[in-house]
């Protein structure tokens, strides 16, 4: 068996409303992301209410995730950057560590 | 760049069939969680066969993953809870450690 | 309070083209996984350019992530296995330090 070598990154998994997805990853974009992933029509009960998910053609209307894997020295000018965001509107970001055996998917 | 104040939880992954979710809802609430996120739609196989998920109205008939972030010693209740559950039922629970930026979300 | 007993494993996020799920979860099964639960219709961009979820009837043309729990002896030959797939084709794998409960669901 070959060794593998896997890298450490930060998962941030970004929990909003679809409708603001274009700011989140206009930001993402900005900060030197080089990919994401968005699981569409979640529902979800929050500080702001309960939401539901339904089959809808405008997906915005309902939460998302956005999944991002980022070097460590990434998280904390991202998180700066949805700060304000999120003192006005629902949602949260978990970072958690996690192991990548392609680094080069997600380093410039 | 101002410094980001990082505040570990845990993070439950609970997967299960969607007929059951308003006892794992029921649950949550009562256990004092402040939010959480549902994923429907999810297909998947496990000790009790193979599951196809597909778009249908009623959602309940698909597995689905309910992701909430709790302070640690909210795990053992909320695990203990759903224990008698999963003894009978498919599905499972993943912990994780994770990393919030605004823990006032998350504590009462 | 009775006394937890969680057991570490490793779970696997593997973000990929739905089309080509067949061979994800024949690899995960020859591997001596017990079980997956697959994430369907998502979107995302990466390094092959921007994906686009939509709810359609075949979900073999979008994203999907399946997600895995294993023990941490399986990590290597499952990542082994996927190496050559993401040589050539768009998609990630992220490996999380989690813990279940009930191990049995996971180990032979």
């Amino acid at each position: 068996m070959k060794t593998l070598n896997l890298s450490p990154l930060k998962k941030l998994e970004i929990i909003m409303e679809g409708v603001h997805k274009d700011f989140a990853t206009d930001l993402l974009d900005r900060s030197g992301v080089k990919g994401y992933t968005i699981v569409g029509n979640l529902s979800g009960k929050g500080s702001h209410g309960i939401y539901d998910g339904h089959v809808m053609f405008n997906e915005d209307d309902v939460l998302i995730m956005i999944i991002v894997a980022v070097p460590e020295e990434l998280v904390p000018p991202i998180l700066e950057g949805f700060a304000p965001f999120f003192e006005k509107h629902t949602g949260v970001v978990f970072v958690t560590d996690i192991q990548v055996s392609r680094l080069v998917k997600f380093k410039n």
